[in-house]
């Protein structure tokens, strides 16, 4: 069972049982219901993936990386849960939202209470390390809460630069993944230039799969992305390509389209047709391009830092990762 | 300086500075502005000095506790900003509380923020027990999460055992104290017995403690006690004196009385005059003394437990702390 597919699928299974297995009370209702709710609301625990891949190719063997592995992605849900209530979403993953479902309290005490769960996770270890592993897991939780309070920031903001941007995603997306790289490693007794490096590699894969994103918004085939197309539109959050725009584009017809979504005007009606014209302007000024060559320059950065690892077959399984993220269709 | 009323003080000021500086950094604004309104708002630090006393009764030196301490009272004012949330309560030591200063997303994300702030201060320390401290810390917060989302569903409850309560408020409230026992006692690199004694020692106050804030609820001089009189009383929460009430009242009338409290019916309009029919009711079937007899239990278990350490000046001090937390009038 070489072939990383079915190696993914198979710690895939043994993080989703770890997991369910987690949670094991039932009372108070209130707190445990909407928590086996959202961790069994399935998800490509790529955080999980991303600690036990970097763990191995610094020598380390999966089972260490195991209990980390659903830390992580307790802490991922814990953000998830939160952010779903600060941008009103009714959604996630095609299932009600847990402050929708439940209400605000019960959402806000759910994450909070994943925290919780996640670093009693984080400490089952026996490593020597355990003191950067917190350390890091710690850092990564304050880095996720001001990336989002930049993202909420800059929704209310007019001018946002490409710079700041790139640093409120390199918070709120690409952190989470730097994250379970050191603490993969670390697991693993990498080497500080080992753990340097799956860092660098995680963290550029991390911005290229956040601007991916902000693309799959208006060129992804809707049933395949699983959620509606110009969403961030609609929403007017500052995306890349939206920046972008705001930077290139000059007639001046265009250029009231494009402020109709960063005033959050966007009206409704005939919303589809909308929403075509802007994905027609990001072609006309070649932002779609730019969006694709930013993605093409963060993956090739990334895949420098993992080419400074030897071949073997977890550097195989860390090239099909990212090559999966890249590729995804979710 | 043996005085513990001036050790108090001495510590105190040691704790606030080292919380002022916690807080360097200015952007995202929306994150750090309200984090340093929350953390510059005074409260007595109670929990940092259990940290820094258990600590020097076990044989360890303040110094070596007072990270832990900044961590504690970070930990406790995520719960407050929370709470409030949920409570939407509008003001908090006099001043108004985020959710209502800001809004519900920075408030949440104030209170993600501190506890990632609050272990960043827990693990600079070089103590050999850093796994036991974390692990302790982590804990608590699980049991703060489960004791509130008990509070908020007893609220909605109609049928409260007074043990239900106890079970409660032990997770709600005695937690914190006793978490910061035990962290205290690991810093000072105490024996697995004293580490029991102190951790019984802070959950006893720490129940006796809630017990009086319910009973003062009622008693309290409103200046003194900063607060409205009958506060819970009118969000109908399940007190201790509410729920021997709900057992001992037998006269049609008075039960009346109770029932319009329990169903969250107690009619603004001469709410004062409301209160004290309350009041009257709780002194007739002694309830007032059986809340009393309680909090004097608890005291003495505590008591009990600090005995069980040499007399010298740490013990004083802890007994000075009691009794200041237990004489206390906010």
């Amino acid at each position: 069972m070489s072939n990383p597919q079915d190696i993914y699928s198979d710690y895939k299974e043994k993080v989703d049982a770890l997991i369910t297995s987690s949670v094991s009370k039932n009372i108070p209702a209130t707190l445990y219901e909407p928590l086996k709710y959202i961790l069994s609301n399935g998800g490509k625990r790529i955080r999980p993936m991303m600690i036990i891949f970097a763990c191995e190719i610094c020598g380390g063997k999966m089972e260490d990386a195991l209990n980390a592995g659903v830390a992580i992605e307790m802490l991922h849900n814990f953000t998830l849960v939160h952010d779903d209530i600060m941008d009103n979403a009714d959604t996630r993953r095609g299932l009600e939202t847990i402050h929708k479902k439940w209400n605000d309290n019960v959402a806000i005490l759910t994450g909070d209470h994943l925290i919780g769960l996640a670093y009693s996770y984080l400490i089952k270890t026996d490593s020597k390390n355990l003191k950067g592993i917190v350390d890091t897991f710690t850092e990564g939780i304050i880095e996720v809460c001001e990336g989002q309070s930049f993202d909420k920031e800059f929704e209310e903001k007019f001018a946002v630069t490409i710079d700041e941007y790139l640093m409120m995603i390199s918070k709120k997306t690409a952190k989470m993944l730097e994250t379970s790289a050191i603490i993969g490693a670390l697991l693993g007794n990498g080497t500080p230039e080992q753990v340097e490096n799956i860092r660098n590699y995680a963290s550029n894969i991390g911005l290229a799969f956040q601007i991916q994103d902000d693309l799959l918004d208006i060129t992804a085939d809707e049933t395949e992305f699983g959620k509606k197309i110009g969403g961030d539109l609609v929403e007017g959050k500052k995306t890349y390509l939206l920046l972008k725009a705001m930077e290139l584009v000059e007639d001046e017809k265009d250029k009231l389209k494009i402020m109709e979504v960063v005033n959050k005007e966007l009206i409704k009606h005939d919303l589809e047709e909308r929403i075509l014209t802007i994905k027609r302007i990001y072609e006309d000024y070649g932002i779609i391009e730019s969006a694709q060559e930013r993605i093409k320059h963060y993956t090739e950065l990334a895949d420098k830092y993992l080419n400074t690892f030897p071949d073997n077959e977890y550097k195989e399984r860390l090239k099909w990762f990212s090559g999966m993220l890249m590729g995804r269709s979710f």
